[in-house]
């Protein structure tokens, strides 16, 4: 199973160049045979917005919209992808996950933990994040960051997650070590695609990584590169969580002990 | 504050010999006027066990025993000591952290993750991980393979621990790096003291470290140094959880999405 981060840079409120960039690294994914890929957070939009309008402009429904389409035809004959998208639902706007495989919608993941100004144009999400099965393989979401809540990863790892698809717009320089704790810690396999560039001052950090299931790095893209970063990955391996002879990191867990994580203050 | 991690090596089976490497360390500690320190896990007793006879021969209640006495002594005059005691209790054995302050004794934190074969020798612990309020500081305590469950770091912050004082016999490579993971998420300052020697063929990693609320390393000792690392700190940098202008650790968790983090299997 070949599994791929595309990293590349979109455009504040040029939905159209962000278009052509998404199909451009399609294409390029098409080409190197790829069969798992993952794009950053808002890759139809951009990220640093200053108006209200300038996000519902960038906005798609989903399926419907016009990068929905594009991934639900990349993703037939057997592929599957995760994309961050600027979603206009009913209720408002959201950052998203939306997934596709086989040319179809898998569902769309809302995010739960908005990062600085997201607050000021989108809602929260309000479901757990969610794991597909897709040809025997099952794919955990979250964005960017989500990172820094230890409970995303983990509760992925409790739907039976092989690997997170983790499409992301980091600014911070921490979440790419803090993915390969994630990896130890469930003994899973993650994706991080990041964007690049800078825009309205804010520069973001690449370094799109794939790790494996005792936190190896199979790929580490640079602060800048462009493009496909992929790794061939034997997901089954994350079915076990085996530490030592005697351990294991799901069952080791001791769940009566952590009531106090779901108490609200 | 000055913050210290003691890097010793205990010899199994050698109760007198422990006892008198942990008097070294103490008196060390004194002598560069360290407010708070951590002892290696089983510092009393060494690791590797052979026999249920050698766990029982070094094992000690707490706080009657000779180590328990010497921390006890140790921390008087307003200072602060965890330190990782093979304790026999009335029900038997636990892998125990014991915390003793101005004299007195704090608590015993009982091993809630058994490693390996420390099953054969130990009972675990069924309590949560505790928050010790010394001279308005505030003490987490964990032991070693806890590093590996994300939730109790995650507690120590719930309960509003400023620093995670963490007794460890670290033999994989990982938990270094992860501690800094821990900083960062919980926006909490770690100090993780380890042991050093082989021990019938198993090696210890040193690399004792003290990490702040970043997850910078403030210290970080050899694989094979012995005695005191230590960083003067200021724990009040705990009590903000703020990572932007608009976001806090523990204040944009979603405890109401978690609720399969305390589900049994």
């Amino acid at each position: 199973m070949r599994v791929a981060v595309g990293q590349i840079e979109p455009h504040v409120s040029e939905y159209k160049r962000n278009l052509q960039i998404i199909r451009d690294v399609l294409s390029e994914a098409k080409d190197v045979e790829i069969d798992v890929l993952v794009l950053p957070e808002l890759c139809n939009s951009g990220y640093v917005f200053e108006s209200r309008e300038e996000v519902e402009a960038s906005a798609e429904s989903i399926p419907e919209g016009q990068t929905s389409r594009e991934l639900i035809s990349w993703s037939r004959d057997g592929r599957f992808v995760v994309a961050g998208i600027c979603e206009r639902t009913k209720e408002g706007l959201h950052n998203s996950a939306a997934a596709f495989g086989d040319g179809k919608h898998f569902g769309t993941y809302r995010k739960i933990h908005l990062f600085l100004n997201e607050r000021d144009w989108f809602l929260q999400g309000n479901e757990e994040p969610p794991v597909y099965e897709h040809n025997e393989n099952r794919f955990g979401v979250m964005i960017c960051f989500d990172w820094a809540f230890p409970e995303v990863a983990r509760i992925l790892a409790l739907k039976q997650a092989q690997i997170i698809l983790h499409p992301s717009n980091l600014v911070l320089p921490y979440c790419q070590d803090a993915m390969v704790t994630r990896s130890i810690e469930n003994h899973i396999f993650t994706a991080t695609a990041n964007r690049t560039g800078t825009e309205r001052g804010v520069t973001f950090s690449g370094s799109s990584q794939i790790t494996d299931v005792n936190g190896k790095r199979l790929v580490r893209m640079g602060l800048s590169d462009s493009g496909i970063g992929w790794a061939d990955v034997e997901l089954k391996l994350a079915d076990s969580k085996s530490i030592t002879a005697r351990n294991d990191s799901l069952r080791d867990r001791r769940p009566g002990l952590y009531t106090r994580l779901t108490q609200d203050d």
